[in-house]
């Protein structure tokens, strides 16, 4: 990838918040790490293990905190918060075109749709009777946005996403390729021996500065909105279903479901592969570990967990056996223990 | 979201097929929750638990029970199953328009394929050669049905599903934004240390009434075919393998994993995120808990389960150590239990 | 599914490197298994659990090993391996239509995209700019290519699926339907209690003979690429995060997930629904079973695995009751043995 972008270190000082420590008109022409920056680059060093990275990195200029200054060669961008300040200057270098106002000739309007003239539509997108696309918005190609939905300034919707109907979206946000919003929720009634569907009548309300991963799927509320919260963050194939909640700031890893009506609170972390049951409520600030099952209502903050680690696949059968007895071993061993008590006693007794 | 539509009570008791208890011609505009409901709007009591929200609430009639009569204020219709009652009551309030018969300009029908005139066919839709769409079906704007597909009558394939050739799906069915079926079954031999690729021949055979969720995916068969029966519910995100079957009326949670060629009875339903390894059969009336591997064959009906509960992370750390050491504890208890046994007896002779 | 094409034995035999025992004339329509092929149909037998289905099978031709001859009564194709055979011979039964050169006028070609004239663009697909289309290569039916893409010989990208920018593809590649390539990874940096985003500077880099399954996520790398080396082979839904890398020839089943920087070696294969980690690395030849969760480095090849296995949900609940004791259960019977060798001790001194 060659895009020929080149910053004076002044430049890059002044987007982070830095401070030089060598030649402001020094000039960088990309973001590296350590390992791999060459001159005329710039790296960030963020984490004390990689000092030794850092001594002998070829980068040009290196983004770090005063007190290891003294560990780089060349140039330097004095920073509070060298992994903050990476972020800021990785806007420098981004390969995303700007919004280019317009629609597409390709693309299918609906006659009462709002597109403020400074959004983009893409090619063959389509946008629903009496949507709203607001000014900085743009709907990649191929997306499709239903009826009634609402794109906030400046957001997002990249190659390929649907929006159903009665989807709203704050500003700044991204909603990646594959993402779908406002499918029905999974819901229906026992009749006969069958299921009867339960329309679901509510929609998908999004807030500010929302990022949501590629493939991820965001059912529609059965009566109520599903909400998600400014400043949330979904990476890819999440599923979040209907009436679900998520509180602001909380970030979510691939892959990691959560059933119906369940209220995540704010800040909350969840790795990867992890499960969340239905109508649960869990606390602002939890914190949970890869492919865990959160089956109960979390009150108290902190990190949890579940599963049992990975093991050689032998000795992980013998274990697995076992585990199915535990209620018996456990009982065995209470057993034990109350014949030790007894003999010790009958021994006193003596 | 505002859907100007109002019903009688004596039409919502028509549709419910309810007893009015207060005015049958008092009208409501919508669905809610007994907690979010006003005046105008109708709601349901089916859970004993909320009781105390049922007499609180401000909703304008209730679908309930005769029992439950006393407990509600307002209007009323009176049904033998509430739940079932609000499904179909939320038929009157759907937001999704009508089949609106016709093809857009905008999609690509190949020359030979047959669209019903009563069928609906949307912008930048495609339909390849020799498929069949039947009278009342809807193909949403950027789907792309292939080959030899056919999409039996008033169903609706939503924006942007794509069906591979030799798709069959029959009537009465939802498939969601982001669904794919008939994609190529994960068949590879080994051929000199690499992997050498089995076409897959087989196609996809989908009932009548089967309802399949955003990205969902629906591999064709090897040889025979794929198979969904009548009924079955699919949530998003689900991975249905190839040459699986699934028995009718089985309803599947979001985000569950069935690997190749296993049999799932009717009737069945999965909870989300499990896992079912190939070649497997599991019984009619199964039911699986959430995040559940289930790796043989299950010959009787029941609830099943895996996994470990949640815990605090720092317990959980420690027990999952004992976890990998549980065979050698076992065998420690049963030396302990050998010992005990062998001391009383010794005891005894003395 | 009816596509009347027949191939004599001697033309299986040609293809699929064997030796005719029977009738060189005698003409196939078809695979099929065992059980269901009749006359005029080939098989295989490559297992020897199938031997009844193979004495009773009314296929017209089998694949089989010399060692099994007798065990058919019909026409047989003699080979060494005959599970390779049938893959062989599956590519004469394919459904796929051939690569038909030329770009649908519906598709939108970026004025300075390269298209070889031998390539196929089909209806509404979208090429961006700058972007390198192969001989051979087929874009299907409305997917979408980034700006500054290349796509390799022969390569397939399948309706719908999605390739940001700075997306290359290597040789013989197929990229099914629903597959995001390309898309943000997830790397955020905290500032002041919410995040701030990481813009990700990198590509997806995939070598020649990959094949990606429906609704797969690839994501760009923050700073450097994503890899997937020759030969690798993933299944559908399966989420890889920025900057992992696959080595050659693993095949990885569907749904699975892998952290950011996760470096996976060369001919593994890893089961369905497993969780890894990020920033590991996983030893070349490692075999993961289905639904594990790799939390740390795996430095020797070999089977490993996590879980608990499936149980009846009651006595599931006892014991995970007893899991969550697991630490003071060891504890006890620690003591336990202390107790006992105190008084055995004691036993000695009296």
């Amino acid at each position: 990838m060659t895009r020929a972008i080149q910053f004076s270190l002044q430049e890059v000082a002044d987007r982070v918040g830095g401070r030089i420590s060598g030649d402001p008109q020094y000039r960088v022409g990309g973001l590296a790490t350590l390992q791999t920056a060459g001159p005329g680059q710039l790296s960030f060093f963020a984490n004390s293990r990689y000092l030794a990275q850092l001594k002998s990195s070829r980068a040009g200029a290196v983004l770090l905190t005063e007190a290891c200054r003294e560990s780089a060669s060349g140039h330097a961008i004095i920073v509070d918060d060298p992994y903050l300040a990476f972020a800021r200057a990785s806007e420098l270098f981004d390969w995303r075109a700007a919004v280019c106002p317009g629609i597409h000739t390709s693309a299918v309007i609906a006659a009462d749709a709002e597109v403020d003239p400074a959004a983009e539509v893409g090619p063959h997108a389509v946008v629903g009777a009496g949507s709203r696309i607001a000014a900085g918005a743009s709907i990649g190609p191929q997306a499709v946005i239903g009826a009634r939905c609402e794109i906030g300034a400046d957001s997002r919707i990249e190659a390929g996403a649907v929006l159903y109907d009665d989807v709203r979206i704050g500003e700044r946000c991204i909603v990646h390729s594959g993402a779908v919003l406002g499918a029905d929720g999974f819901g229906f009634a026992p009749e006969a021996g069958r299921w009867r569907k339960i329309c679901q009548l509510g929609g998908v309300l999004i807030g500010d500065d929302v990022e949501i991963g590629a493939g991820t799927t965001v059912d529609r509320g059965a009566l109520d909105d599903t909400r998600i919260d400014d400043g949330v963050k979904l990476d890819n194939q999440i599923q979040v279903a209907h009436n679900v909640e998520i509180g602001r700031d909380t970030a979510i890893a691939g892959c990691t479901a959560i059933a119906g009506s369940t209220k995540i609170g704010e800040r909350c972390t969840i790795a990867g592969l992890s499960g969340i049951t239905g109508h649960l409520t869990i606390a602002a600030g939890t914190h949970v570990t890869a492919m865990s099952l959160v089956s109960k209502s979390i009150t108290r903050p902190g990190a949890y967990s579940s599963g049992t680690g990975l093991q050689p696949h032998q000795s992980w059968k013998r274990n697995v056996v076992r585990f199915r007895q535990l209620d018996e071993l456990a009982r065995r061993v209470t057993k034990l223990e109350q014949l030790i008590e007894q003999n010790s006693t009958e021994g006193h007794k003596e």
